[in-house]
């Protein structure tokens, strides 16, 4: 028995900074290079994310959004009852990415030109195109020694901490707008308007073998939740299904 | 200090065929679907293999290729010398997958058309587009116990597992047609005649500090050792270096 939280963007912006947090995460898992695998994988990941950091301008996003935490963080440090060392840290870390983001260029800094990734990228974006025949040198790096090889990884991640710290905050913020609360979707279905909400976050337990989906803009949203049947095709279902939700 | 074995294909055909083996050897390693990072690479993987399948037509030339492994095999049994109980395995081997491939449809099975499979195919080809808000029903299968999930994914592996040990067979004869032999590449450049050569495998050790390049069809081949300098850009090698080669 598992609660499953499940979050649906309902903007792009929101949408960008999932997929980016989405890639950070397996990125740091995949960091420790361990073996070939899960070096291919890094490699795989890092090249996506280079891919949704050029194809999206997140960076004056990201600005204003630090900005709105910032003016949050102060409006709460001056109410009476809040004297948190924790909302400090936030406000400094929030002006601190805030500046940073301003003086920054892009955000993927070298690592599109860099000399030993950009010839493995265009590989990389081919089906199974990552073989050694096609790029001896990354079968000979990933003979190198492990600390070696870690030190590199880490340098090109150094490259886009900034960004991977400014969407955690970030989405640190939005998801703290609301808590859960008990909702019930009859015969499967809910639905609601969204009154400018940014994401919906639903928690949900898999013993009631079925998943939400999620259709929804920032005016209105359904929740359909769907189970699988024995071939792993979907259908919809039409029991009382309770869970939890918030709306951010 | 590590040999490495470096092979580079002289046709098309052996480049779809190390393509696929490389595939199938990552499937392998990421079959038991331990983490979610894991799964992840086990989708993009199984998708990558998919699509090759369906962009090469490799069943006739397996057929092919397998008839000429029996016709090997047969010659090598009449000679008085060999009575070997592992040849008549090969043989068996060889005939089994050649009647099984001849009477097989696609060789990717139904898995492009499989319910589940193919919507999170579409997915996984857009970079960092396995995000599970675009996915739901891979968050839910995610979650689902362990043995269930690797019941499913040996199911799927299952229907293209002919391709698989085809490969397999067809590549260790290709393989075992040459010994390594010692080469210099004076200068770091080293070049023949191909002669009809379909694969040519490269030893060398990697406290060299350098890795080879090849260049090269069914005629005639070159290699090139180069070097990664400090920022990882790379340069010819000037110096000698000894290494290790054979020509299938």
């Amino acid at each position: 028995m598992t609660d499953i939280v499940y979050e649906h963007p309902l903007n792009e912006k929101i949408r960008t900074y999932l997929r980016l947090e989405y890639l950070f995460a397996q990125l740091k898992q995949l960091q420790s290079l361990n073996d070939e695998v899960q070096q291919q994988c890094f490699f795989n990941v890092l090249f996506d994310l280079i891919e949704v950091l050029e194809r999206n301008d997140v960076r004056p996003e990201l600005i204003k959004d630090l900005e709105r935490c910032e003016s949050q963080l102060v409006l709460w440090s001056k109410h009476p009852s809040v004297s948190d060392s924790k909302l400090q840290v936030l406000l400094q870390q929030a002006v601190r990415l805030q500046s940073e983001l301003l003086r920054s260029g892009k955000l993927v800094g070298t690592l599109k030109d860099d000399k030993f990734l950009a010839p493995l990228r265009q590989r990389f974006s081919i089906p199974g195109g990552s073989c050694y025949f096609d790029m001896p040198q990354l079968q000979y790096w990933i003979h190198l020694d492990a600390p070696l090889r870690q030190k590199m990884a880490a340098d090109w991640l150094q490259q886009i901490q900034l960004t991977q710290q400014a969407i955690q905050l970030v989405l640190r913020f939005v998801r703290e707008r609301s808590a859960f609360s008990d909702a019930l979707a009859e015969n499967g279905f809910y639905q609601q308007n969204a009154e400018h909400y940014e994401l919906l976050r639903l928690s949900y337990n898999n013993e009631l073998a079925v998943y939400p989906t999620i259709s929804g803009n920032r005016y209105r949203y359904a929740i359909r939740f769907m189970q699988l049947c024995d071939e792993l095709s979907r259908s919809a279902c039409d029991k009382d299904i309770p869970f939890k939700l918030a709306c951010c």
